[in-house]
């Protein structure tokens, strides 16, 4: 359907409304509808906001809601340039979801005054699209993600079509140009479509942007590149722009269904080359053309606030007026400030609304995962400390069944490494999604798989919070060291999951929950590049309402504590687990039981039942608790009158105090399990000084001393890798010797024996190199 | 030159060479010439390494030495794929550099039996391409900044080629993918080339990969849309293979050639098309074809160790005898296992060897800056507290000249953060790179400057680190809370920079300085996704010898630390400074003093002269100083007689036990600062349990009380920011109250007052809005 004069009359007064409605929370406190002078009073004494993208975002939405109603779409609006707050909120208004979730900001001239003010006003909202806006699934605050974001949404979602607003600022971050290889794992028949539009407005803060400054040829030869057809929209005059958008994405939508129907109904399988936008329009389109003799629209000067002085320069004030007179106020809105008719005829109805599509407040959508009973997949542990087992492969066979069992809800993410983690029970459930060539020789690879992977740590956390944010269900494995990569991302994800805490109508979403494995004790292979156990430290650095650790010791407490993360909302649960043969210490039922407390003592492990104890020996994490196991037997046999206490940690929130965290421990609980006056040696599995983070506030915690990564390794044993970091069994009973004064004369002569020991293995080590492992092969005595 | 018959033997000895010695290094203990039978007992108990993509690296190796003997060319090569350290340290042995570096690895059997015995063994070396191997900058461990890196090194050396391998499974991450596009901040004239191989050998640990299963026409397309001229060579057969990598070497170098000839003798000032070479080859080529039964040259399985029961299993035992004669080492060793005439003339000779080139050991090479005296470009400090300026904006007028006097040898880089950041007056002294296109409104942007703006933090980090490992000085500017994009490449650098220090044959290089500011205090108009400070504690985490923070406190301590940085060698230095209007404290030479103690009682703030404090009040960071000195203002208004300090922290490590960094402050110079047994107040600029654990080892922690960033905060005043998370000078002083109990009583009126004072502050902004920031208006009283 070409745009008739009709249509074009009505989307242009849609922009030219949502371009007033966001010029004015940019600069107005009072006097909304311009009708009376405006006086300095009128102006927000600090004015922030980005106008440069927002007549842009605006356009595309005014189109957007077009083709939604022509075409009866469901759709959802990704906006990567999320400065363009003003943008997001305007539409949202106007489309009437903004009134309907704050009741407070009617859609009336009341309720504009209230919009304007509030913008970027101490206790109002933010000048992002942030989680306070309807509609919205991005904050576009930290730029690279939105297409990532766009295309998780998009997964599994085969009714929907998600356009994503990409700014040529954005696409020159490492994610992004990442991003758009995401049409390699979309799957035409299951999934949803994407519809990025590239928006070159040509300017960043301070610079030109990469891709406005190419030639158009290379700009779509790299496109065609990325394997969609480019179709172009440039140009700045609106009534040219609006025919050319319009017949775009018409064109765009045709294609859409073209290659839907084909995947779908006609069984096509080549790979579809989905289309793109690139829409070229002024940065700052529609304001101010020249200030001060400085060109501004069209220019960089435009990013933010393009008037800087509005409230005492009368010259601006009146440019001002000007610039929102132009958008003919009078037209768009009626006596009472209610846009008028001709207006809202822009906007679809209810939840066809972008601004209120129920996908972008995924906590509505979303189901409860049906989860098998984890117990029948766990190890038969009949005593602790004598059944070897690989954690993580045990945990792949109920996740192939979770996976199995919620078709369409539940992925798992992996940058190349899912089966280096030993998860590969999840192919016998799915395939790894690949819309790329396929060869004889591939394995487990096909157009359907809900499995992806892809050598980036940025798509798979991309496409996860996407899918997340949109109400599914997922699990990012990840080599440890290199979960640091999704740093930054993981805090976006954090914050947004903080403030929608505080929106009732933002229903929980599903938790991210990263399964950390590959890890620092185990890189014995790769090696120093490999070892960094510290995004534990980047995640604590966040609300206590929205993150928790867990280091499960074996197996069997790995699946319990999957099946908990895999139940919970509106967290980010962070699970470290190694992949290697270890020790398995818990029964599936012991398993449950720990997991529960997340903290208990190990009476099996400990002297005299762990009961008033000389000494304490705690740990967290696979490797620790086996060398604070070996270490509690070595005391045992050296010592047996010694009463030591072993003191296993799952859940590392519980050593919070409990004023800080939900899951600390009571001061009494803790001071029950560690001592007040007794020393603990805490083996623990990342950088040390987390656990006196932990616990500086804790009684007795002068007695605490911790053993753990120190930044020290390299491609060598295992047990070299905890001898070089001094966590060691050996290490951690010289640690106990050294602590206890009135054993120290007495133990000498084993405090010697353990640094001979130590020096033993150092050179045994060098000698016969990984053959020298013999002490791993250890198993708790009976 | 096009290959004749003798180039063509010789490059294929030399890579068979290459390949022979790789295979060694991953399975032999001993018998390196298999001149006897094969036992179990020479095998490597355990098998490490990745033969996958060593057989490509060694290939562009042999062809590279050809090139650089026949053109004489100044050659780098950067592997991406760093897990193929087994072929680099082959060539570096081949070489001859190995021996050189380390004379124990002669260049006889002897060496070749110690050289295999080494790799991946306890006490040898580790698997990738780590510093370890001579001729690297670059480990590849964690994938994605070879291009960077290459282009790093390239900037202003103009006669060195930087060849640079990229794995198809690297390109698959978000900073490769953007890192194309570093040819439009390359300059022709003043810059060396870089030269990309895309190496398509088609597979990751256990996937196809997304560049190789894409139709050529795409790859091609999208190689020309990132704006390079790609030859492809394609095959498996080897001397085909060979014919078309030497005839597509000699074309690249031959364009090479004519573009820096037209740039710098023409005149040319179109951004150049350079060349790119694809190759595309097996992975795992020339090993084992099928074991077991299952296809494994060519496939994902031979990404580590195609054979991997070769202790164990005589048919495998076999094959590798088999697989290393295939490259028959009777030919290419001489009885003494000295590589043959025949195969040394391969390399070239001296610094032109690659493993030899004296810029991949850059400190070697490195000068240090010429730094203009920073006293006389500080702000007027004759009284403190009375004076407002804007600390990074006078640090810039200093960086300009730093810029002006260093040519070639000191970059700045932003992600479009430069100017936003006030540091634009470097642009008077140098424009912004930019080789793309430009129009008359832009300004500052050249194709032959010196700062570097992209919306890039990993391409940021990247070009600076691979300008720094090649011995040059950089700065890079960001905004606090985005450097978390690249913890990861902070990390993989402080790793690189902790090993070299073992290294006596390595030369320090020039320190990696960040200078973040735009940070989480003043991030008032973005809000809460541009607010974390937690890249401190990602930093912390590395160790003592590499990292230094620094939190100055107004313009001129930032001058002085910011000198000291520039001058330093081998270290990570941070250091947060903001941008904002703030009071000024110290005149230079204060500054220089307060500086080089790093840490001090400010006894102009303090009550009694700092004397026998009844309470300190510590402070870190520039917005904590100024609610700290108004806090120490308020207790002298209200409580003459309370003696109050005031610290200052400059340099956070003072706060470490001296035996943990050579900064920290010996015991009983903390005690003499922070007392024993009386309260302590520290503000701090950022999550405050780093604080914490700084101190939790020294006497009276138990006093310390911390505030800091507890991640609070939106769009609102700098005010309501500090008072969000309690850092106010009102909430200051509250808290000294309640940690004296003998002044509890008498002030309860006082602390009363507090408490409505931030009421009416919340209330003030509340309702008016940016104009409530009266409060900010306050200077030191006299």
């Amino acid at each position: 359907m070409a745009l008739d004069d009709n249509d074009l009359s009505v989307v242009d007064a849609y922009w030219r409304a949502a371009n007033y409605l966001s010029v004015g929370q940019i600069y107005l406190m009072d006097n909304p509808l311009l009708r009376r002078e405006l006086v300095p009073e009128d102006i927000k004494p600090r004015l922030l906001g980005h106008w440069g993208t927002t007549p842009g975002l605006n356009f595309c939405y005014a189109h957007l809601n077009r083709l939604i109603k022509a075409r009866d779409l469901n759709m959802m609006y990704v906006m990567g340039p999320g400065h363009g707050g003003p943008g997001a909120v305007a539409n949202a208004w106007l489309e009437g979801t903004y009134s309907e979730v704050y009741r407070d900001v009617s859609r009336d001239e009341a309720g504009m005054r209230r919009l304007f003010r509030q913008f970027s006003f101490p206790g109002g909202i933010p000048s992002h699209v942030s989680a306070e806006v309807p509609g919205s699934i991005h904050e576009g605050g930290e730029l690279g993600y939105a297409l990532t974001h766009a295309f998780g949404a998009a997964l599994d979602n085969p009714d929907l079509v998600v356009a994503c607003v990409v700014g040529d600022g954005e696409a020159e971050t490492g994610p992004l140009a990442a991003s758009w290889h995401s049409n390699k794992f979309l799957d035409p028949v299951h999934d949803g479509a994407v519809l990025p539009i590239l928006h070159l407005n040509g300017y960043k803060i301070a610079n030109p942007t990469v891709l406005a400054r190419i030639p158009d040829a290379e700009l779509v030869s790299l496109l065609e590149g990325y394997g969609y057809r480019p179709i172009l929209v440039s140009g700045s005059e609106p009534e040219l722009m609006h025919r050319q958008m319009a017949a775009a994405l018409e064109e765009a939508f045709d294609e859409i269904e073209q290659i839907q129907d084909g995947a779908r109904r006609r069984g096509d399988t080549e790979r579809p080359v989905w289309p793109l936008i690139v829409l070229r329009s002024p940065k700052g389109w529609t304001g101010p053309v020249e200030v001060d003799g400085e060109p501004v629209e069209g220019t960089w000067r435009s990013h933010q606030v393009p008037l800087s002085q509005v409230r005492s320069n009368e010259e601006h004030r009146r440019m001002l007026v000007e610039w929102m007179a132009s958008y003919r106020p009078e037209e768009l809105f009626d006596s009472e400030g209610v846009p008028v008719a001709s207006v809202r005829v822009n906007a679809p109805a209810g939840g066809r609304r972008m601004s209120a599509n129920p996908h972008a407040n995924g906590g509505l959508l979303s189901r409860d995962l049906v989860l098998p009973d984890f117990r029948g997949y766990g190890l038969e542990v009949a005593e602790p400390g004598r059944v070897v087992g690989e954690a993580t492969r045990v945990l792949g066979h109920w996740l192939r069944d979770v996976m199995h069992q919620n078709p369409g809800i539940f992925r798992v993410m992996g940058p190349d490494e899912t089966a280096s983690n030993r998860l590969s029970a999840v192919l016998e459930a799915s395939d790894k999604v690949w819309q790329a060539q396929v060869v004889e020789s591939d394995v487990h690879l096909g157009p359907h798989g809900r499995v992806m992977e892809v050598l980036s740590e940025h798509l798979c956390q991309g496409w996860l919070e996407g899918y997340l944010l949109t109400g599914r269900h997922g699990l990012f494995n990840c080599y440890e060291a290199f979960v640091h990569i999704v740093d930054a991302m993981f805090n976006q994800h954090a914050k947004w999951l903080k403030v929608t805490r505080d929106l009732s109508w933002r229903r929980p979403i599903p938790s991210l929950n990263y399964l950390l494995t590959s890890h620092v004790w185990r890189q014995d292979h790769n090696g120093f590049t490999h070892q960094d156990p510290g995004f534990l430290d980047v995640v604590m650095n966040k609300p206590a309402s929205v993150v928790r650790v867990y280091l499960p010791p074996d197996a069997n407490t790995l699946l319990s504590v999957a099946d908990h993360c895999l139940r919970s909302r509106d967290y980010v649960n962070v699970v470290v687990a190694g992949k290697q043969p270890g020790l398995q210490y818990l029964s599936e039922q012991e398993a449950v039981w720990h997991c529960t407390r997340g903290i208990g003592i190990w009476e099996w492990a400990s002297t005299g039942g762990g009961q008033d104890p000389d000494v304490v020996l705690a740990c967290a994490g696979d490797v620790p608790t086996l060398e604070t196991v070996a270490a509690a037997d070595l005391l045992r046999q050296y010592f047996p009158e010694l009463r030591v206490r072993v003191v296993n940690v799952v859940d590392l929130m519980r050593l919070l105090p409990a004023g800080e965290h939900p899951h600390g421990l009571a001061d009494g609980e803790y001071e029950a399990l560690f001592t007040t006056d007794k020393p603990v040696i805490f083996a623990f599995h990342g950088y040390p000084w987390l656990i006196h983070r932990l616990t500086y506030r804790r009684r007795g915690h002068e007695n605490l001393h911790v053993r753990g990564y120190k930044e020290e390794g390299t491609t060598t044993t295992p047990f070299d890798m905890v001898m070089l970091n001094d966590l060691d069994r050996f290490h951690l009973v010289m640690d106990v010797i050294d602590r206890l004064p009135w054993l120290r004369e007495r133990a000498a002569p084993v405090r010697q024996r353990m640094v001979d020991e130590r020096l033993a293995h150092r050179a045994h080590t060098r000698e016969f190199g990984q053959d020298a492992e013999s002490v791993r092969e250890w198993r708790w005595p009976y």
